[in-house]
């Protein structure tokens, strides 16, 4: 048996009218698995990897009782999209919205979803994301409302990408001079499922990879789409990926892309889609091919010189059986450095027609400079030259009860040298930690120009996507070289597509534009797990002082729990 | 070349008159190390690994500023063998006296140290100890006052042993159903360097091992002892293995034991020492033998079938070369289960005159018998049918503010059925989790009975080598089968020697007497580091009433920062 069958959920879905609570109690915990059939510890929740789905409605308030029982490591969950409006310190950002959840603690993530779309949750502390430490949140339309495309059914697809290497082992790696760096996955996976040691296409070319065999009870065996002729069927992706870009084709089947984010596009077909570490999209496929055959599902890696073998499935027609190989070779991805395809495929991604548009006008513009960097001879990355280092106490509680000392009070740079040359590395390479942030006003509108620039070594430049929290923005552009005021006549303000995460190309520039009007703290960063711990992010604070009060659990460490306990025991 | 030239420190250190403040900033965290020649990541204090060694003298304060640079775990130092009077949230245990050290944060060690004698430290959170953390501490006599021997120089040697597989890997393994054991270490460490993939005696036998080659600047390359001959040298030797019992000797030279835990004992000559796992001694050696000879030391694994090589290195007579190698092979360890070889000299070890007596009489007596057991299919150990799972709020300051919820308020069992065979395997070998503690009046006398029985499986029963925090005990005697209250008759009051590990033998029993003046919580346990994990161990708590106050940072988590917090702000 080469593939078991994946589960479809078809769209008519009963449940009680009005909003609801949805009570999960998970425990995080490492066990052994086999993510891609070669065993390893993985983070598990509830004994489950991936974590387990999350389904619910707008308007839904979703519990989670998230206890650690890690032995000495703490951990946070972050719940990707979903904009926590109202409770910043449910966010999931360990030392920016909450201290991380000791060993043997409970933390109660407690949060509104308001808008229907295909998000997910994951780590964010250390790189425990990719120890395994994610699942699915699928925000289904309203009870009685009617999503702005039809479809007959519907499948889940969660990619990410493995290593053997242990994260502790990537991370000490990382954080050494001389520098080691993770290199390429070992494998990709759809659903937490790869297949390393095997693969299922392997009778098509002459790779001395063996076919795969399955009895059947193998976690790691690929899940078949098992779909019904003439139908229409949507494909939920995400990404969370700690590394790779990714790139997606069914054979002989278009895509038309309908959603990017938990926000509808204007519909577009695509032979393939593009998608970054961080993004979900959501896609519509007809089964209208001849249905006597099977078709693969193919997703390889886009923007870094592959070295990891293609993640493979099969569209299964009903009554196929799911062993039928289809008759030709599995889609290939395009060539890693077509770029042109790739912004191409980007570029096409708009607002649906009724979106809401971005304001006409900013209040303020910040330009983020990204660049590797050195610091005492370690390898970094920087922001207008400074590596974010999180602070031990989070900033919403530091921000919110005035401790001064919890972190950097020097603003960072809003923008960087007018003589930085973007196409060539940099001539003085040293850049600094540290932990500054970027205060907004309450409710003003903000510009980011997201600058990419050459790497340390020549003609390396590399694709970051961008991830920000506690909101969407508006997508107002991509651009060529160092932006420049007059690229700002080519902002498209009329259907930006509203997304969370944003991708700036080799040499490139992106910008962006996001209201303000979310009290807390967020994070805003490159959402490559390296990259992010290697220095790659900023933190965004608005309105802190419109919050009410932070709960007591989000305050529990660092200086905020020294200040309060501080004379209040004797 | 073979070895490189251990340090020779001879006992007249000038220092300048009276006690002082020993200050210390040191960093945790991970770095790539290759303790036994092949890398594997290791936890460093400033780089080092092992730990930098602190010497200090009686009435000394040590002050150890300890910042946290792993990236997701907590860490703690505990001071194995100093008592931490009026300090106990210095005694650097997690969960029991103060809270984790947080990534990034600074936890600030400040206690005296009142006695001479060899000492060590190492970490106590999850089994970080195991991962290297770990590094010495030498009282030497106050200035002005001697040792009760005469020595001409000496050495230090912190003996532990090490796994190729992470303990991150170990500890999931020993908390998965199906079991996973450790298995036996890789290789016995001297002052964290061994040698797994050569031995400095393979010329010696017909192994397949090939003879080491070093170039001298290898950091697994044994130390040579350099000795000038007809001296007297103080070997101190402490034991910090996460498992292996070791028995330690020196071709051609007798040892005389003079020292153990930090107590003098009564001198007596051995061929070869016994040393547990949380135990120290110092012994005499005079350099008598032929002095155009070097001669080796060797370590070998007592009381489990051995499957790790000797550690070796050499007794260097100057001016030899410390590449001449011994005329004869190294010392074989005794037999493993040799245990009459291994009762013999521990029964050997006998309080100097003059020591500190214990009191005539106890107020309390409570045996604790040590079971291997399954809970819900997962294997443990317990004490007296309860295996401790720490809590995620430190006893001190929850006991020191009375948070009922903190914990277990059952008071954990003072005996065991009095018909428990403990020469079979349990007839219902389940037993519960549990976190209650023994709590004692202050200043009353307490007996320990440690109670050993047959393991899970029939014939086997394991050595433990029981630690006590916060005191030494005397040891009253050792027995063999089931404590009977006829044996309190065998107790010796005369010279027991006063120790802070005490081992017990298979299917024996060991009494310990001492007095509860410590205001404290303090942890009693086996020092095998995956019994511990498992559950092996006890809490006790004394006096804490009389503590003043607990600093702020041994509260700042769990149930102690919430009351604290709570309330406090707005």
């Amino acid at each position: 048996m080469l593939f078991i069958s994946c589960f479809v959920l078809f769209s008519t879905i009963q449940s009680s009218f009005g909003s609801q609570e949805r009570h999960f109690k998970w425990e995080v915990e490492y066990m052994f698995g086999a993510p891609d059939c070669i065993e390893h510890p993985v983070m598990a929740i509830n004994g489950q990897y991936p974590g387990p789905t999350i389904r619910a409605r707008p308007g839904d308030t979703i519990v989670v009782e998230l206890t650690n029982k890690l032995h000495t490591e703490g951990v946070v969950i972050h719940w990707h999209g979903i904009r926590q409006f109202g409770t910043p310190w449910a966010d999931g950002t360990a030392a920016i919205s909450q201290c991380a959840i000791n060993p043997g603690e409970t933390f109660v993530y407690r949060f509104k979803v308001d808008k229907a779309g295909t998000y997910f949750y994951h780590g964010h502390f250390g790189m425990q994301r990719s120890a395994g430490l994610y699942g699915s949140l699928i925000v289904d339309v309203a009870e009685g409302e009617k999503e702005p495309f039809h479809y007959d059914g519907e499948f889940n697809l969660l990619l990410s990408d493995w290593w053997h290497k242990s994260v502790h082992e990537q991370e000490i790696g990382l954080s050494s001079n001389p520098f080691r760096w993770i290199g390429e996955a070992q494998s990709l996976l759809v659903n937490g499922r790869g297949q390393f040691n095997c693969s299922v296409a392997a009778s098509y070319g002459n790779s001395t990879t063996p076919q795969c065999e399955f009895s059947g009870t193998e976690k790691c065996a690929p899940q078949a789409l098992k779909v019904v002729p003439n139908k229409t069927y949507r494909l939920r992706i995400a990404s969370t990926t700690a590394l790779a870009s990714l790139n997606l084709a069914i054979g002989k089947h278009k895509m038309i892309v309908v959603e990017a984010d938990g926000n509808y596009v204007q519909p577009f077909a695509a032979n393939d889609l593009d998608i970054y570490s961080g993004e979900s999209y959501s896609v519509l496929i007809t089964t209208d091919q001849n249905p006597n055959e099977n078709y693969w599902l193919s997703i390889g890696v886009r923007g870094r010189e592959p070295k990891t073998p293609q993640a493979l499935t099969i569209l299964n027609y009903i009554p196929n059986s799911d062993s039928k190989l289809p008759t030709s070779p599995p889609p290939v991805t395009p060539r890693w450095n077509d770029y042109a395809h790739s912004k191409n495929f980007t570029k096409s991604i708009l607002a649906l027609m009724g979106s809401p548009k971005p304001p006409r006008n900013f209040h303020r513009r910040i330009a983020l400079l990204n660049t590797q960097n050195k610091i005492n001879g370690y390898t970094k990355w920087a922001i207008n030259n400074v590596s974010l280092v999180l602070p031990p106490t989070p900033y919403l509680g530091s921000i919110k009860y005035g401790l001064r000392r919890a972190y950097d009070r020097r603003r960072p740079a809003e923008n960087f040298p007018s003589d930085y040359d973007v196409m060539k590395p940099a001539t003085n390479p040293n850049s600094t930690y540290g932990n500054g942030i970027y205060v907004f006003s309450y409710g003003t509108t903000v510009d980011v120009i997201l600058q990419n620039a050459n790497a340390l070594s020549e003609n390396v430049s590399e694709i970051h996507p961008w991830h920000l929290h506690g909101h969407d923005f508006w997508v107002l552009g991509y651009g060529e070289g160092r932006f420049s005021e007059k690229d700002v006549a080519t902002f498209n303000l009329k259907n930006p597509p509203l997304r969370n995460t944003a991708v700036i190309f080799p040499y490139g520039w992106t910008a962006l534009r996001f209201v303000a009007d979310n009290p807390g703290v967020w994070a805003f960063h490159c959402h490559i797990e390296p990259h992010l711990h290697m220095g790659m992010g900023v933190v965004f604070a608005e309105g802190v002082n419109h919050l009410p009060r932070v709960p007591d659990e989000a305050l529990a460490c660092g200086l905020t729990a020294k200040r309060f306990i501080s004379g209040n025991h004797n």
